[in-house]
């Protein structure tokens, strides 16, 4: 039979009342006869306590033991929701990511996902019992603890459903599922039924806060439908799944919007090869994702060069940049945190001319500035003002009459 | 080198503050060139906070799942305390009980040590780091976390000391060391220097919260002296070894007084083969632990007998007795929870008759009536009136001169 694979985060099991809430429905499915693994996050605000308390011994705490100290968050909340459905009379074991065979790369923090050897999940499921897993982390070929980056278990759960063959799995979440944009800024946005996995990532990469990178990557690479639904009721969320098995596609999916970003510019860059190569590996080597790049280089040989980076790494960015200028000589760096980037996804983008004009329209009518824009086959992001920014989401939002079901526009 | 293995307590890392006092502790040894290996307990409260947790979620939370929430208090203390130390430029590793080979039995909240292979302890050391140790926590041979019961984590240090052929291990504590009496119920007791196992295991039986039992027999079984001394200051405290290394033995090494026990009475008996060993071994079967044990059977056919368990077990020892009493047609069951337990301990109690008088003249005096008596080769012990008690215990420890080092009088 087809094994359940579901996943809670942190909120749906934030304490006694709602861990015992979560075992009753765990406990539901089990009583309708399937097998059910449910992996687990730390309760509601754990991880940051214990990021916490490292900080107060130590000014820099080592990626190793944050690992080790982090994923004890994940094992305490698995053993309550197993003593939990114990207490109702429902069968059930906890196992950590190591015991239920999460091999990792030994990158701590941010950890990926090599290999799931289950076998121990099945030996349990073949006693009848519920299995429950603790989130967010696996064990390096050396057998230490590592954490997979924040909203691991997600992946957690996605690597599972893959490896048990059971083709789904759901994420129950403190949200209803993924929205056309975040209702918190965008007040009309509407829950999506289906989408898309590309779409999904590129939303996740443009700062929604809505399912990690890495758990929708994997989905991806092993066909596994990701269900996002609330933990709070019984309503149905958003299905993730292959672009061309979603129902009804509409040529935009959402608008996005990061105000986490910040924006460098490099002035006066002498145009010759491999000027770009030498500031983005600089970058890359200490770990600085960079995200929208563009380089105006017509005709001169001294050009400018800007991009942008998420406003934590901007110190350390703009120093590594400063170097690279000095020793380039260019003319000079200067940054700007008031920014905020505003995207719209869809995967009928690159088939659609209309999108692109669509937006600057959208955003010219409600006087929004476009400072940088860059494009890909699913996406438009636009830099603006951060001050500007959630009036502009939302009249890209409007324009493209997302709040509409089945109504995406392209005129 | 030989390894300098270290013990922290529960108090010695209850905050913050004292995490970095004791990784400043460690780092002076380390910087004074010996190889250390220090086992940690859970900050201060933090076990008993994770019961308060499964008792919200369960109303009998099971062993194994208690076993895998409460190790993680002890991978919360390790992480940080090798943090702390990195923080201090001190190359430092933290690692769980079963990253150090401690292999148990499954009994799961007071697993015993099978074996322990401490292979990556080697390792870890040979590269120049220190190596914190989760205390109180193995792996079965499933691979699933188990605990060594309350104070497991002294056990986690003698077996690594044994392990390591240390020879030695310090225990670092909240208390300066081992005294002739509990402080708090005898103002006049005094530190000893030094102390034979047997005398120890004996006045931690006997109620006496200086160090857990398991990790006192491992350490006489392995030959590993323990130094039990305050995290706090630099003085010395307590040496643990063979009674006869013991410099300057007295007869009589301490009182001990214990309030939590619980007296039994099954009168009535018919004095045939067997009766006793069936109404122990139902106890035994259910985990109960009898203590003292008296029967009077002189010539009667019919005979009264009583006994003490921890006052904890006090209302299932009473249900199970009163069931075998039915079976053996015995007149009745009664208990008395209102009674403690006052023992003198020493290793020349068998070979100084006077002791016992001596006892009994002090209890006399003190107007205290004895209730029950038992002895063994190194101690003897006499149930009382739970409100008489500490009276009791500063009556014996005077009459012995407990109070003056190398004065233990026996007349």
């Amino acid at each position: 039979m087809t094994v359940r694979v579901q996943k809670y985060g942190g909120t749906s099991v934030g304490s006694p009342e709602r861990l015992r809430a979560v075992a009753a429905r765990i406990k539901a499915v089990r009583d309708g006869g399937e097998p059910v693994v449910a992996v687990v996050s730390a309760m509601g605000p754990t991880t940051d306590q214990l990021i916490t308390l490292a900080r107060q011994v130590s000014r820099d705490p080592s990626d190793r033991e944050l690992d080790s100290l982090l994923s004890t968050g994940e094992q305490v909340s698995v053993a309550l929701l197993a003593m939990a459905l114990q207490d109702l009379g429902c069968d059930a074991v906890s196992l950590t990511g190591g015991q239920v065979g999460i091999h990792t790369d030994d990158r701590h923090r941010k950890a990926r996902v090599l290999e799931v050897s289950p076998d121990r999940v099945r030996a349990e499921l073949d006693q009848g019992r519920v299995v429950l897993v603790a989130g967010f982390q696996g064990v390096n070929e050396a057998g230490d603890v590592t954490t997979l980056g924040r909203g691991g278990s997600d992946t957690t759960a996605v690597a599972l459903a893959a490896a048990l063959g059971a083709g789904s799995c759901e994420i129950f979440t403190d949200v209803d599922g993924i929205f056309t944009a975040d209702p918190r800024v965008v007040p009309g946005a509407r829950k999506l039924d289906a989408v898309g996995y590309e779409e999904v990532l590129e939303m996740a990469s443009l700062g929604a806060q809505v399912m990690q990178l890495q758990s929708v990557e994997y989905a991806r690479r092993y066909g596994v439908t990701i269900h996002v639904r609330s933990s709070f009721h019984n309503q149905p969320g958003t299905i993730i799944q292959e672009a061309s098995q979603v129902p009804n596609p509409q040529v935009i999916t959402g608008v996005s919007y990061d105000p986490k970003v910040a924006l460098i510019t490099m002035a006066g860059v002498p145009d010759r090869p491999g000027v770009a190569y030498q500031v983005f590996s600089a970058l890359a080597k200490n770990g600085i994702n960079v995200d929208m790049i563009t380089g105006q280089m017509p005709q001169a040989t001294i050009t400018n060069m800007s991009f942008t980076v998420h406003e934590d790494d901007l110190e350390r960015a703009v120093a590594l940049v400063e170097r690279e200028a000095d020793y380039l000589g260019a003319g000079g760096v200067s940054y700007d945190r008031e920014v905020a980037k505003v995207s719209v996804v869809g995967s009928g983008i690159a088939s659609h001319a209309g999108v692109a004009a669509n937006m600057f329209g959208a955003l010219a009518d409600a006087g929004v500035n476009i400072e940088l824009i860059t494009c890909s086959e699913i996406k438009i992001s636009c830099i603006v003002r951060q001050s500007l920014g959630p009036s502009a989401a939302r009249a890209v939002h409007r324009r493209f009459r997302l709040q509409e079901a089945g109504k995406s526009a392209v005129s």
